[in-house]
């Protein structure tokens, strides 16, 4: 009872901040507001070759622990009102300071030895959104992907311009060298010794992990908001500008509240030619799919079909939470709607 | 009864050339090959606030050589048993040497008195793709767009890493000169004037069309093959490294054999926000829309909803072609599967 009273305090509260968007404020909005108080939030931080014989303990321990952290940073943000763009830009920036995974701190590298990000951010009450690809100098490409969003009346922006942009609406500027890390750089040269050795090591599976990896977030707010966003540091041995799914809206990330927001992970190049994100919201619009039967669809028949692999993780607008590979693992996180807590790394734990 | 025969040649020596795809090589096939003859090819060259008033007689008569020639030379691959790929970049490639478009040669200036140019394809039966974004020393984008499909394992580059690529595959380099134009560059200084002068020029109406232009052309070729491919020098007083629609794979170029090939133009972060090549081409295949019908929804509702503007032409599998645009005129020409050439480009015209 005492919760109900509080749902109603806070509704009552949304209406009255909403009044602009929302003329009427009949009881009937009050009831609806009510029912639009479950949260959820889910993350991941890569899938691929995630195998246990190959994570140590310790190592298991290590991601965990920053998986947590970030999921529960987002859920806070959600348990306290805070919007869900909030919640995926703060969840996201927890794996983007995190040398652990491949976005932000723990880029992987170019064939130049350089660290070129991409990032986006859509939500999906007004569908607006935010993308940057190849920079080099912003500590949190997400939140640049925010304020693009923002800030800008443009979607996308790329290498310099956007660094340029970065610095205009005050983000935080790092020197390129902050992005280097001792087992990033270990990865580009077995990369490239590989690729000197074989001109087909591209597709050698075993590579793959070197190559890709990527994190995101999808959140849902008490409003029933909601955002995803994606960020990555791309390809090990990336050449020629190479620009993968990450930024791109309806590849890697995708968010409407009608339907559902995705965010993905995997080899983009086939995400991109599958439009996977907004193919899994299109399955739900038009075929009457739920956010499982669509993602299912997608990532166990469509992306193998086409040669690819790689997993998403996606909410709809009731809170029902998705987290979908056709790997042997994918790093993911989540709180769903009844609250419970849930990390997990590999295939057999689903 | 003579042409019938000569397709039965035609579609007999298909069917032998296609035997490695096709083991089986029976009668139904022949059959098959000779429904697929049909051939249809479109083009649009930019939507907006094209008016009879507003252009001469003259001018009417340059753009419409123009679009005459992209389509009749795309038409001729066609007929020549040639792949709806190359007819598409002949097409798109005579747009860009064209100073009248917004691609290649006429592209608009950015913000800094550069010409940045964006050019994506894809062909529908393997849906593979190719994009490129802020090239400024490759006359052909589209050519850059189609090689980086067919000669590297990545869908998209951008920018210095797209222009190496396009050294090391040969394709023909310019200096930047090459793409200016006089009355592009008047056109920048009245955009960067307007700016000056007001904080809300971007939005208003009257200056879009000095912002936006694209080209673009599907086809549809013997084999039932779809391409599309969209080209463009992106917006007048371009800043940041702003990407449009226009590489963006689902969002201003998409193709698959199984429903259409789409090429957009217009607001393009309105189309990026849509995923709107993809989403005709979803409404088709989940909810069994037509090509028109699905069109019809996504430009003029879908995208005004939105808040954006611009068009599409498409072609579907069975060659019927559309036109959709909900600005007041659209570039446009085609030759149906009757062979009836059309070139149009008022609203009036439909």
């Amino acid at each position: 009872m005492k919760k109900n009273i509080f749902f109603l305090c806070i509704s009552l509260l949304l209406c009255a901040c909403n009044k602009g968007n929302n003329p009427s404020n009949s009881a009937d909005q009050v009831q609806i507001q009510i029912e639009k108080e479950t949260l959820a939030i889910v993350i991941h931080a890569g899938a691929g070759t995630i195998l246990k014989e190959n994570i140590s303990d310790s190592m298991e321990l290590a991601y965990k622990t920053v998986l947590e952290k970030s999921v529960r940073s987002g859920y806070e943000i959600l348990e306290n009102g805070g919007t869900s763009l909030d919640a995926v830009e703060t969840s996201i920036r927890i794996l983007e300071d995190s040398p652990l995974f491949n976005a932000g701190k723990g880029a992987v590298f170019t064939n130049a030895g350089t660290n070129e990000l991409d990032a986006s951010i859509m939500e999906g009450k007004t569908k607006n959104a935010g993308a940057v690809a190849g920079v080099t100098t912003v500590k949190n490409p997400i939140t640049l992907a925010r304020a693009v969003m923002e800030q800008s009346e443009h979607v996308m922006m790329a290498r310099k311009g956007a660094e340029t942009f970065a610095k205009e609406v005050g983000l935080t500027l790092v020197d390129p060298e902050y992005f280097y890390t001792e087992s990033r750089m270990k990865a580009l040269k077995r990369a490239q010794h590989r690729d000197s050795a074989s001109k087909t090591s591209y597709y050698d599976p075993f590579a793959k992990d070197e190559k890709f990896g990527t994190v995101g977030c999808v959140a849902l707010d008490k409003s029933g908001n909601i955002a995803a966003g994606t960020s990555t540091g791309g390809m090990t041995n990336k050449r020629w500008g190479r620009i993968g799914d990450s930024p791109i809206i309806g590849a890697g990330t995708y968010a409407n509240n009608s339907t559902c927001g995705i965010s993905a992970t995997g080899w983009g190049e086939f995400f991109i030619r599958g439009v996977i994100a907004y193919d899994i919201s299109a399955m739900m619009e038009y075929a009457g799919l739920s956010l499982q039967e669509a993602a299912n669809k997608v990532i166990h028949e469509k992306l193998p079909e086409m040669g690819g692999d790689g997993g998403i993780i996606g909410i709809d607008q009731k809170g029902n939470i998705a987290t979908v590979f056709n790997t042997s693992g994918m790093f993911r996180a989540s709180i769903d709607k009844t609250g419970t807590l849930s990390i997990e790394l590999y295939s057999e734990d689903q």
